[in-house]
């Protein structure tokens, strides 16, 4: 069976992103991983962190992929705007940013690759440089023309996709309509078949209000928005369960019996599994027509360079990167 | 030192309640318990459930505490308006559960009792019997005058502060007001210092937005709510450190400094500590001029009666009723 071949974007330069790539390469693997960033930038990084580095830069990716050797790592070269100083931002570098982002789409589009993985962006800076990017999920649903993405967070023994994502808790209730839990729920399974390999997966799906409403003495988006939308998927084959109250949700005997938890909105769905996997949660985005994992911590500028740098979710990122490839070849 | 004296209200009738009770008193306590209820509804159930139980009908509480022998149990005496069936509800015994409450209240207002532990009641029968009822916390701070009451959650290595508690998620926003969260905030200290004897209690203080607002752009009440606030608490000597995004709050490192943590909702703070703790959860008012502590869970109403009854809860919340009682004499 072929190998798998992951194309991976270090992200922001100033922060953390360089650190984990450069880690990283210090192990073997049974895939093929490709950077695209300035192979300056990892050179640099690498003797920082004195750590040894040889790299393999790439003019194109006609060749099948081939495993990654220890120190070693393949490099698709862009490169940067601006010199980078680890720690420090500029936005002059924003566009280089989104070039390693659009050119790791592109390829994954292209089948040249089989799966994104993605290290953490700095929002800000790239705003300020004049892009308007509210994160690394919307850029690559636009430019995949993917309908509707789901966010999903996986730890060993949970996987929790969020109903909504990144708004204001005043807009959660407006939010979450009937069309839109019923897209999430669609993504949601069909996902979690053929990218996860589980051929009927049993989702539970927690209520937006306390005690999920309790008969509508708490609120009614229970009774006017999700039991439909769960009759309705009920209906289509989808084995949902709710809507549960969030607070009883995540006991280990009921989450013994789930593939996934559907929670209504971030700080509902979250605060478990980064209490369980802090470290090595990994991001995976639903409902694209690509493989994308990625990092679930931000830039972390203050400790770029450092020895301080945990690659636990990098190197989950990219585990789960490549068994998510190989289902969906399967 | 003298024991505490506890009183103990099991609630609803045809649920669980009794069973706890009849459970609990098969162990021997550092500790008087008095249950408030009706004897003969306790002995029916200690023969159904083929427990020895034997009763010692108090008519005052003038003696001083004695420690509680296995299989024996006090009992201030208040008769069932109805016969009670196990699993089945009837409004005619609502007024019998507001009844026992209260005697419990009034006993631990005149410091005849230490504490006041409370099994589950069923909110919507009272309600159908006439009674304006919104749970046990409202019912006792109104006997007792208190202001402004609180809700925590505890389990061992973790307490869950409430800013708003059951009220639908829309109504979050507009009910967390500078004034509660101020009062919420002084109480949770007062109490962990005089109830928990936590000399400097460590607060984490939760944001209300997803990643607490990331600086107003994913909502404002951080910005406008709850930094003041907190800014205020801590020139009042108050150790509050916060708002902090909620999804990385329940880590393990970040739990470990501090004493408790106050989310500014439901699903945000109990998901963790009922994952956690599931089974031996307790309950505390906080705010109140007595102590009380509850179980964590409903009346069961489909489990009375049977052995698939669980007394973690009860036991947690009898032992620590018993704790803080210690503290607040100390």
């Amino acid at each position: 069976m072929p190998l798998n071949r992951l194309v991976l974007t270090p992200g922001e330069p100033a922060g953390i992103g360089p650190d984990l790539v450069v880690r990283l390469a210090q192990q073997p693997r049974d895939c093929e991983i490709i950077a695209i960033c300035d192979p300056d930038l990892l050179t640099a990084r690498a003797r920082m962190l004195d750590l040894p580095l040889s790299l393999d830069i790439l003019g194109d990716t006609a060749s099948p992929a081939t495993a990654t050797r220890a120190g070693q790592l393949r490099v698709m070269p862009v490169p940067l705007a601006a010199p980078c100083h680890p720690g420090t931002t500029d936005p002059a570098n924003a566009s280089y940013v989104l070039t390693t982002l659009a050119q790791a789409i592109d390829l994954c589009r292209a089948r040249q690759a089989d799966a994104m993985v993605t290290g953490p962006v700095h929002k800000a800076v790239i705003n300020q440089a004049g892009h308007a990017f509210s994160g690394h999920t919307h850029f690559i649903a636009d430019r995949t023309g993917a309908a509707h993405v789901v966010m999903m967070l996986v730890t060993p023994g949970l996987r929790v996709a969020l109903a909504t994502v990144h708004i204001p808790l005043a807009e959660v209730p407006t939010q979450l309509t009937r069309s839109s839990l019923a897209s999430t729920i669609r993504v949601l399974d069909a996902d979690l078949r053929c990218h996860f390999g589980i051929p009927r997966p049993r989702i539970l799906v927690a209520g937006l209000n306390p005690h999920a409403g309790e008969s509508g003495y708490l609120g009614r988006e229970e009774i006017d928005v999700i039991e439909p939308v769960l009759d309705q998927a009920r209906g289509a084959g989808v084995d949902v369960e709710g809507p549960l109250p969030a607070d009883t949700l995540f006991t280990p005997d009921k989450l013994a019996r789930a593939d996934a938890v559907l929670a209504m909105y971030h700080d509902q769905g979250l605060p478990v599994i980064k209490h369980l996997g802090f470290g090595c949660t990994v991001n995976v985005t639903l409902g694209l027509p690509i493989i994308r994992t990625s990092v679930d911590h931000g830039t972390a500028l203050d400790l770029a360079g450092t020895d301080a740098v945990d690659t636990g979710s990098m190197d989950a990122a990219v585990a789960m990167a490549d068994e998510l490839a190989t289902h969906a070849r399967a």
